[in-house]
């Protein structure tokens, strides 16, 4: 095996790869609110031109800046997964907000080192905000250092869920010690939660039905943070998860909500 | 009874009434992301002295407007009710997007004549977004003019609900129309919808469970932007409806959201 990146090496590649996602940002935010045409995609979800060259510019400078990694992306596929390195894209995660004028859409960038998810990015075109990390790194809204804060308890903890109506009905039981549990449970969605996470702002995020593009980016943003970010069985997040996340600010929080989603 | 404003002193009161939810939202803006505490309402909704400073420079800037008016507010309550005019107010509207760091909550305000919403202000305080308007006043984005687009078919719509999991449960067969009709059915949340729709970048939204502060601001912006906007049975909104709001982009798409609805 390839000897591991060092820190020094991750941090710049992290630094990098934020540049990048700043830069592709600016083609989905100056489409942005211009009525692009969307297009149903094989599994319904709507995409627009704005996606497909957001992902290209991606692609393009991330090859560029790392010629021996592959590239894992939402629009245009895998390229060389078997490389040590590979960086995993997702150039508008949140195309709903995206489409309808919401400024909360992410531009997404992971880096994986044999499988496992060392630095990212949550970059918001919209806002101007950019949240990277990764373990052992640190984290940043910008520039300013960000971090998880000390909430340990579930009953006094703000937990974000992507979709408490999918939940209800596909897990009805953990849907209901979920709505339960914390001092407030909010349905969200897409990326912008595991930036609240990591900047102090929310204490937990519940999802499911996520895709390896979605997850695999916000892994380093919360875990530079502070955080602890696994599936709901507390295995650590690959490629070949099954999309179920969740993330919490401390590691009794992250046990805590394990307990409440387990056997589900 | 008193006669009703002109079309210019209506438009006069609404440029007055953006400029002042503009300079109370900088309240709630320096106090974003800082760490409030929150106390719970005897309602159990969050409120923190941001709500309670915004809605003072409010009501002291309205009353210093249009001293013979009434005001109702969210957090102290109702005065004069029983003028001709009445001021609504609602200070921070998505309080949880406010403790939370999601800058998606905003500062309203609603002029209403005889019980009548005439005029009606939507302020984004961390977006920087202003929607206005009135009906026959037109409606803008800071200075640009919006409408609503022409969607009129369901089938081809972008609908925002605002509790998707508390209508299941509430309203099983209505939901379940619900989710079946639109092209997009979207989990959204307080006011931004409205601005959405106006701004042309959604085509409707269906919401229930809110208060006469949180439905009679809105109801100018999307009037004046062309849109229909009514309770669940299709009546006009007053301070005494209950709570169950439809708007749409044009008048056939209202009345398809009306069937859907009918009977819950």
């Amino acid at each position: 095996m390839t000897p591991p990146l060092s820190p020094d090496a991750r941090r710049a590649l992290l630094t990098r790869a934020a540049a990048i996602a700043d830069e592709a940002g600016r083609i989905a935010a100056r489409a942005f609110r211009t009525g692009l045409d969307v297009e149903a995609k094989a599994d319904a979800s709507p995409v627009t031109m704005a996606d497909r060259e957001t992902e290209r510019a991606l692609r393009a400078a991330l090859r560029d800046a790392l010629p021996e990694a592959g590239l894992l992306g939402e629009e245009y596929g895998a390229a060389d997964l078997d490389r040590p390195l590979v960086w995993v894209v997702d150039p508008i995660d949140g195309t709903k907000s995206f489409i309808s004028g919401m400024p909360l859409f992410g531009t997404l960038v992971g880096l994986l080192e044999h499988g496992t998810p060392v630095a990212g990015v949550i970059h918001m075109p919209a806002l101007g905000e950019t949240f990277a990390g990764g373990a052992g790194l640190g984290a940043w809204l910008n520039d300013r250092p960000v971090s998880c804060r000390p909430t340990r308890a579930l009953a006094e903890a703000f937990v974000c869920c992507n979709d408490l109506g999918g939940l209800i009905r596909a897990e009805p039981e953990a849907a209901r010690r979920l709505l339960d549990a914390p001092r407030i449970l909010r349905p969200t969605g897409d990326c912008y939660p595991y930036g609240q996470l990591a900047a102090g702002w929310v204490d937990a995020v519940v999802d499911f039905g996520l895709q390896p593009y979605d997850y695999l980016p916000v892994v380093g943003v919360v875990e530079g943070a502070g955080g602890v970010i696994t599936d709901w069985r507390g295995h650590p997040l690959t490629r070949q998860s099954d999309g179920r996340v969740v993330a919490a600010a401390t590691p009794d929080l992250h046990a805590a909500l394990l307990r409440v989603l387990e056997a589900a």
